[in-house]
């Protein structure tokens, strides 16, 4: 029951997205503006649904954090409106020709960018997901199957039917945005084995979430969001700019995953820097966990333990260690790091180029916070998530992430001769 | 036991491949070409492992195509040689730009191409193919870990060593080359569970095989190789051209992925192409299976059935279905191809650009064989496998396919303001 009514779906979806593959640009752009003011003329709907939602999160006894993160308002939807013409007016991700070739035998063969297909995406409380999701989906010719967060359901299926009535209006196929609409917690299982008819799933939310749907999935998976980030401060660093580093990357927002969790520091200079960076981020309230070096010049914090190193706090809490040398940093973070962002304070041109070449990493910063790594810093206009793997992207998503390639190939009745010289190395056999 | 036998290697290529990705290239060319040559100087060696592979699976009753596969001799062993020194000679995958930008605020932002980290290969019989997956990983800076065919233990083995003493000696890290020497199936999954040490699973070979790392990998995997490819011949083809085009695709190598398997003919030309193509492929002893259109102008050919329409026969056998239009030919490939290649045989360009935009498949033709699907016919100096998933790479793939991209930003101090305004989103909460 649970898996035809979700099939049937994906199935309606995965129609759709051939149609929507050959939507010209403007009409693609000209849906999203539509979208856009159809979030405000109805936004009334929206946060009655809403007001619903945050009712029953607050009798089931939810956080207030988790609240917030649920609850929209007319600002929020403003932003959800202006966040649909932002990615209508970003430049066209698809048909850009990214190689070509006129081979010997005269085929011409050219590999263009076009959509993915039908992406899924599977994401936590924030009602805004749902409209950024189909905006930036629409946008790159994919179709979407969403599946929100539970609590946040009335809003979510408001906004999807506000947007897919908006959408058809302005010629965009029936079927390409489809939203789970059952709170069962399978949908998630029967979504991440749609092989065939799922092109990607891209799961948003707590690391619990994303564990999970990188083990059981079989659709490919774009592994997002966490991030255990590093500040290395070398010897050769300017100390105050290492301060204000360290202060930003810590304290100016502590529950993203580009903020920082750990503090190496050379050896050299951390009975002259620990004190200072101890006493500026016990006074903005930061926990402070230090490794055995550093609890001897900082006497009154907890040590820290194996599980601090690899832990994500999300919270105002600060992991420390004094580490030898260079080497002894990056062999930190490659072994503890999710491969989000690292940085190294330093002067040292040497180091500096060492550091980037050997801390593996989506992004890897000289002199600058962990902060700047998401996709409207990086100039791209718009983000999907960052990417903590290697395939497909790494680092943060634009449009780009939406799409894949095809090859078109023009011949005028070409034919293959069968190999006869390495030089002309044949395709593998099926069998092996 | 097992599994810690494998995570023990898993973890020496790992430590490996840090070392591997600041390593120049001409160190990584110049190892390529010792390696070649140590396969020549050690060919005695490698035929008598191989030797008694095939003695084992001759005694194990194993088909002629499949010893066929199996056996090495100086030819095979020579042009593996040829295949390492080839690869050397093409250009390097590692440090191109692909993205810059210098953001308002100063930071400096670049994309290189780094490589994936560790490469897992799971693949079948063929011997050939360690050598070429370790020069190939080699070559783009990965660490490999391989596991072949049983059958083909020994043989692997021997070109494993010998490879890896030389790679070693001439500068390559040690580790950075690992060989599975088990027997025990349980090794593909304990391999495709190695989160963290792994970067991507490719698996080449069968159709079981691929699925079965499909569906159990946690791993990333690279789907390859499982070709149903269509020929759909319109109404505005040049029909002499179709029947070479139809012949090369279907009869020239059976056994590959990029052969034909189908044939869709415009019902408009049927009557006419059909008794043709007919008479030219049982000339070539190839098995005709029709729909009921096609059985009622050929009336001494096999019916086909529903699971004609999705079979990669990997042998000389054809399945033909007439369709109203081309609208119909579209819809029968994207239900059942599996994203392979596809071509179109037509003069009238509106339907050869229709057919190239609908048709959902990595590569799409207008007037040439599908034969040409693969990494040397399109300029790429080698092959990894064909992709037939969308994410990553698709299609042919190159040494680009082993490589990755790393954002490189260079700081002077700057730090993140908190945002403000849609037009400075932030990155999203890590909880959703």
């Amino acid at each position: 029951m649970l898996e035809q009514e979700i099939r049937t779906q994906a199935e309606a979806a995965k129609e759709a997205s051939y149609t929507l593959a050959g939507l010209r640009a403007d009409v693609r752009n000209a849906a999203l503006c539509a979208m856009a003011d159809a979030l405000m003329a109805h936004r009334d709907e929206i946060l009655h649904a809403n007001a619903v939602d945050v009712e029953e999160a607050e009798k089931a006894g939810m956080r207030l954090s988790y609240l917030d993160r649920l609850c929209l308002d007319d600002g929020r939807i403003t932003s959800m409106a202006d966040g649909l013409r932002l990615t209508a007016a970003l430049p066209d991700p698809l048909g850009r020709e990214d190689y070509s070739v006129r081979r010997p035998n005269g085929l011409e063969i050219r590999r263009v960018r076009v959509p993915l297909g039908v992406v899924g995406m599977i994401y936590e409380a924030r009602p805004n997901v749902t409209s950024d999701a189909i905006g930036l989906c629409l946008k790159s010719g994919n179709a979407v199957l969403l599946r929100g967060g539970s609590d946040a359901l009335r809003s979510n299926r408001s906004i999807a039917d506000i947007l897919s009535r908006a959408a058809y209006d302005a010629g965009i196929p029936t079927g390409a945005i489809q939203l789970l609409a059952m709170k069962d917690r399978a949908a998630v299982d029967v979504m991440t084995h749609l092989t065939g008819l799922l092109d990607v799933v891209i799961p948003r939310g707590g690391a619990g979430l994303i564990h999970r749907i990188v083990e059981s999935s079989i659709v490919p998976v774009i592994e997002t969001g966490a991030g255990v980030c590093h500040i290395y401060v070398d010897r050769a660093a300017d100390l105050s700019m290492a301060l204000r580093i360290v202060q930003n990357a810590k304290v100016s927002r502590p529950s993203v995953c580009n903020a920082a969790e750990t503090l190496l520091i050379h050896e050299e200079i951390a009975t002259d820097f620990l004190p200072q960076v101890a006493e500026m981020l016990v006074t903005d309230s930061v926990e402070l966990r230090g490794c055995p070096k550093t609890c001897a010049i900082l006497p009154n914090i907890v040590p820290a333990t194996e599980k601090d190193w690899d832990t994500e706090y999300g919270d105002l809490i600060l992991s420390i260690r004094i580490v030898h040398d260079l080497e002894a940093a990056i062999a930190h973070i490659n072994r503890y790091n999710t491969g989000h962002s690292e940085a190294i304070i330093t002067n040292d041109i040497r180091t500096a180029h060492d550091f980037q070449q050997k801390a593996d990493a989506s992004t890897v910063y000289v002199n600058a916070s962990t902060r700047f790594t998401d996709g409207f810093e990086f100039g791209f206009g718009a983000e999907i998530g960052i990417s903590t793997q290697k395939l497909h992207a790494r680092g943060p998503m634009g449009l780009d992430a939406l799409t894949s390639t095809k090859y078109l190939v023009y011949g005028e009745g070409q034919i293959r001769e069968n190999a006869s010289s390495p030089q002309k190395k044949e395709a593998h056999e099926c069998g092996g």
